[in-house]
């Protein structure tokens, strides 16, 4: 078992990163919270799998238990979902002293997540992500999010949970190409630390490989996650970093109009980020890793961040009338 | 002109008390804002008033200004203002770097105030309250709110502005019914401080003596309720000093079905929480200031606060299944 400490401004808490952890999740969430009602947020993929196991777990530990059920898929982080769940916590009289769990990928972790956030003007919330990018990724920071039509993510809060809790043997009921999704995350924080996160990844050389090594991956993915929130808990500086790939992910994501997950597209976004930078003589090509800030410009420039190596990242702000220039040199080398 | 230093986990601001500060609120804003998009969130009767004035104000500081007005009244701290709201500012692609200003009374400062919280993670904030219970009350401590069907301000966030700009000149427009409604929270606050500032009430004595000593009214109930914030920030301990008059005050208000206004109702609760108090010998009936916590239930008990003597609050927790009892000795004693 592996546990990180996460310490914010407002709120410290662990994250547990065990084998099994999901048939010891009522002793686990008993060290954190005493006796209360519990809404279990999952979706119409992960709940068939594990709300029952999660259920029995809570009950015996004398949670009382309610398991909400969205339909998976992007299209639940949206405004009827907050209000249906908002409505079904109020309808069963959940107060402040109540929790909410969140059990499933980034989906249900970021509208469970914003739900608990602005419920009662906050209570308390704990993650159990179940996808390997949901576990690296969305779980660790405290953003959650819906999406307008206007774009992804564009409303939601900064919320850290209470606990979350990490089983990597879960992960074998993904299908290998959510395994390949959340892998292209870990590769991404490999490329921002270096040295022997980096190296471990010359190991893995197929999908079925990833298994394996996940508890390992998924704790220095999140050691490292943690460290830059503890740094940045709101998105201002250092925390930028995490944004690695996604200006044009994020692009990419959106024409492809749902054919690729947001991890793919992220992978994507950030080979192309690499080759912007390359193409520009900023980074050697062996190295090709580079990161950018998200979609929010400030002021008229965009901040993309590039490895000069594995593991020394830098900030570098390009002017958006400079970005049709920057791409179509991207575009020329490829 | 009182300014007044809120320093919270994650914010410090200043609440600026000056006559005819709405005159001069280009230049209090450039204090703290770079140059921006603002959004002006008003509401049907504030917005006539003073709309044009701050847009000017705000203009000529080199700010880029777009007014949004809701609908005047409670009904208006809605999902759909909010989703209207959001709507607006992601059409005219507001950023993280750009802002709101609620410009109005306590609805509109909780509405908007939610919407900032929300929009992108969160942008920045400034409340300029235009009502004198807004003015005392919502503008300090970060409450940000919307109702549901089953209840008031069931959704919302602790959110903190990065200015608060209060101008009691403008109090002249207000109807007296509003200026005493204030009032009310003004001896409340008094209640709880006791010294100086309860014997400044005591040439109170008609509502058109509230206009003039206002500023110094205003200015100490918000350094009271700015002390009870930052040191406890999610009201957890010495903040539900607050909430008093509110758990009978908001049973009024509910039942009086739009008769009587919020600051009436919990003014109602809190003579009665006195005699309630007093009824059961634990304060002195020539005191008789009690304060209760909110409706939020702890476990199985709701922890009211009373007064011993003006200035000595104590908490005082009642168990749910003896309210009833209480309540009746309470309605036998009147």
């Amino acid at each position: 078992m592996t546990n990180i400490e996460v310490k914010t401004r407002v709120k410290q808490y662990q994250i547990k990163i065990m084998i099994d952890s999901l048939h010891h999740l009522g002793t686990l969430v008993t060290k954190v919270w005493c006796a209360r009602q519990v809404a279990v947020v999952t979706d119409t993929n992960v709940g068939p799998y594990y709300a029952k196991l999660v259920t029995d777990e809570l009950t015996a530990a004398g949670f009382k238990v309610r398991v909400m059920t969205v339909p998976a898929g992007e299209a639940s982080k949206s405004w009827s979902q907050v209000q249906s769940l908002i409505d079904q916590l109020s309808a069963a009289h959940f107060s402040r002293s109540d929790g909410v769990i969140a059990l499933g990928g980034g989906v249900v972790g970021d509208l469970a997540g914003f739900v608990a956030s602005i419920y009662m003007r906050g209570i308390a919330l704990i993650q159990v992500p179940t996808s390997l990018l949901a576990q690296v990724d969305s779980s660790v920071g405290g953003k959650t999010a819906i999406d307008l039509p206007t774009g992804k993510n564009l409303v939601g809060s900064f919320y850290q949970p209470d606990l979350v809790v990490i089983d990597p043997a879960i992960l074998v009921t993904l299908p290998p190409r959510m395994l390949a999704e959340g892998y292209g995350e870990i590769v991404k924080c490999a490329a921002l630390v270096g040295g022997d996160f980096w190296q471990s990844l010359q190991q893995i050389t197929s999908v079925a490989a990833i298994l394996p090594a996940a508890p390992d991956l998924i704790a220095a993915s999140v050691a490292f996650k943690a460290r830059v929130v503890m740094a940045d808990e709101h998105e201002q500086g250092q925390r930028q970093l995490l944004n690695f790939g996604h200006t044009i992910g994020h692009a990419v994501e959106l024409l492809a109009d749902g054919q690729l997950m947001h991890g793919e597209a992220v992978a994507i976004g950030l080979v192309q980020v690499c080759r912007l930078f390359a193409a520009h003589g900023l980074a050697p090509q062996a190295v090709a890793a580079v990161m950018q800030h998200d979609k929010k410009v400030h002021g008229t420039a965009l901040t993309w961040v590039y490895l000069s190596a594995v593991g020394q990242p830098h900030l570098y702000p390009i002017a958006v009338t400079d970005l049709a220039t920057w791409m179509g040199d991207l575009w020329s080398v490829s």
